[in-house]
């Protein structure tokens, strides 16, 4: 069969008999045992080895983000595997499929709106009560604003800024998200918190970070949390209690048994 | 770029400008509105058009898995709704990764077991005693057996048997799975009834379906039953009551809060 | 664990330890050897039996989306089958999750379109006009027109049409979609096949199904062809053919090995 | 509704209004912005913050399986990514849901031989024979050796092997894979290297890891590598390419169009 060339590329990783190289670099001899898994995210993901602004607050993501609990997707995962425990890989996966844009997408979808406060020939503060009028006329929330489980505020949220600001990244889209935040307080006529995933929106703008590529730090931080459920799962296993909890949650309101 | 021919073939569909050929028929002139589900599904799975039997039978066996109420798999895919509504598909794949060994495995499991029974020159309550007393040493459960959800019986299995002998399929599969069931209930000194999955598995066998392929027409059937549920979800979500009885399901026993 | 009692509910099934209720019919009595897979679909996706339109025309599209040979939905199901054999569910969801906005979207971008045709004012040549004119200038393609592999046309599209005739369904929508044709082909100046997935866009409109749903059809037609590939893929495996072919197909264009 | 108390706890991650505390460490004040992601990582899947040979091994761990090119499963993602762009988590998915039995399936299959040669009361030479013998016998592999593309060694191995001894991991289960692979090559004849997931497996069980998690270390370094290549696939995709080469590569050998 004769196929004529393609022009599809890749940059990533190239390799031959007796070597693996992942960005120009030497796998075995170079990374392995030599580079930390957060640098080797931003080697893979940016293609580049992270400045230290970077790995600080990659790293502080990740971290902030793996792990909450009992939330929909641990659930999603846990209910998968006492199904399916021979497939530890299909019950991570149905747990990442909730990471979706219900949630974290706050993550990519705040960013625009920061960029427009930024950009704005306005100043920060009207053009972030324009983004608030705009959502009120829609009925529309303001993305990445409020959080369930935490008040008054998402401990999160300062705890990353605080990571920035050590690593000198407080910049314009990190005002942004507080003149924002001001005025989403002022029209709701209560106090709704910056939740973690705008934190991190704000902080991923600050670096440079495309918008469109987001959501995929935040799936690396969700697997590692999930793994850790899978591995509580095995030995100490909550699936049938999370199948009879739902189970009756969900009362039946159709037609009735003939 | 010149590439030897491997030699990977498939028989399964060919097409040109204006032709879709499957499994040999024309798409478009004798198949799109002339052909069922079910038939289709038989054509495309086992290469060719079911015979009545199997068209009865594998009708009645997608027909009794499709659907039963708060699944766990059900609720995996109405929680991965919650968090990804732009992606339909992920909410149902998320459904399917549970259709896995440990509760319509059954289907896989109880087969090598009847084709023991079958083949064994011992004659069927004997090599069906020796199968019972294996498990029973092994500390194991016999698969097929026993249903959280009904009791004396899973009222499935005689609907399924039913439809098996109204096409004239009642044959050793099926004895052998009675007799199963009579020495299981011997050894556990109570009525354990022959679940769904474990009457579809002898009943495909009587129809000669590969084991291998037999999970394959449940998670067709799940399927179905999982868009079904999404299709209400979407009018009328569960998502957020499952996340709550979830959470409080399954009580935090770690360290303390410092 | 008290837990106040939520307010979902579900319509769908119901079941006590001898009965199994779907939609308010007995599975066991009057389903299972009784319903054909098209009616049972629509009873759980829609909530009622169809009338004979809805089933020839469901019918039909399912047929029409099951299977298209070596797509790249069936490939992702072959190529994860070769990794990850003990899980044919997990090869089957892969295949799924491919089934997004890029190829089947077209059944739900159609639908918007469609629908505003039908409402204008101006009368379906003008509103087609302006819907071609608002795509033009935005420089983007108008949904449900093209297919890479059929040429003049996608023969599936005049099957469903044809299908829909015979049962009487030949109506606004389909009437939008035939005007609007002309009017992309003629600011293209040459002929773009409607596509099947816009063929059925307009059918599901013209039977009152909520374009949210659309989409679950389109899973469950793929699903079936996914289960199909990978019985072949059993037997006949195609997985390392693929992956040396793509990885032939893909030049590496990074930095060199040093 | 009353609910009775289920038994089912966890361990990991509880809150309350102004707290977060994963395995019983403030998340916000000890953990953000101060522990590396491989320490996370280990808190999360094992419970505590590793000792310094944990650190290394699992970080080498992750690092060595994160990338190696063009795999099967990468390929699954980008062809999704191409279907679905909607939907990252979806790409990563089912990318992740071929990293089965098959290829690193090896973590999880070669620990029970090692630990069998450890514990042998024949001494580690004629219990590895033994194990090879009774493959021969089966005509099954022995797992963990060959890999397709290195040639005379997996470069990883060696690599891996190092980072253990720079550390003080050097003991039996290594010594049993180093002895092991001396009778399959005595067997075969010719020399097959330890592959990659073999190193790991051995330097695993020298740290004491459950060999039923070993693959979720796997499954997180993949998801790293599965977001690298889809952030490429957004600005360079490969996946039409991927898609024309399949399909060029897989012969149609059916029934002929009538």
């Amino acid at each position: 069969m004769v196929m004529t060339r393609s022009d599809a590329t890749t940059e990533i990783c190239t390799y031959d008999a007796t070597r693996i190289c992942v960005r120009g670099i030497n796998l075995c001899e170079e990374l392995i045992g030599k580079i930390s898994i957060t640098d080797y995210i931003c080697l893979l993901v940016l293609g580049t080895q992270p400045n230290d602004a970077q790995r600080s607050i990659i790293e502080a993501a990740i971290v902030a983000l793996a792990e909450h609990g009992m939330t929909p997707s641990v659930m999603a995962a846990r209910l998968t595997y006492m199904g399916a425990p021979e497939s530890l890989q299909g019950a991570v996966a149905a747990g990442l499929l909730g990471v979706g844009d219900q949630f974290v997408g706050t993550v990519e979808l705040v960013a625009p709106i920061l960029t427009e406060i930024c950009c704005s020939p306005l100043g920060p503060k009207d053009a972030a009560a324009n983004v608030v009028a705009r959502h009120r006329e829609a009925k529309t929330l303001v993305p990445g604003f409020g959080q369930p489980h935490h008040k008054p505020d998402d401990p999160r949220s300062p705890a990353l800024f605080a990571v920035g600001r050590k690593v000198g990244v407080d910049g314009a889209y990190i005002n942004a998200l507080s003149v924002l935040g001001e005025e989403v307080d002022r029209a709701a006529n209560r106090h709704l918190t910056i939740n973690a995933p705008a934190a991190i929106s704000a902080l991923f703008l600050e670096l440079g970070l495309p918008v469109r590529i987001m959501r995929g730090f935040v799936i690396i931080a969700r697997c590692i949390g999930l793994v850790g459920h899978l591995a509580e799962e095995q030995v100490n296993p909550a699936g049938r209690a999370l199948w009879e909890a739902g189970a009756h949650a969900v009362a039946f309101a159709g037609k009735p048994v003939p």
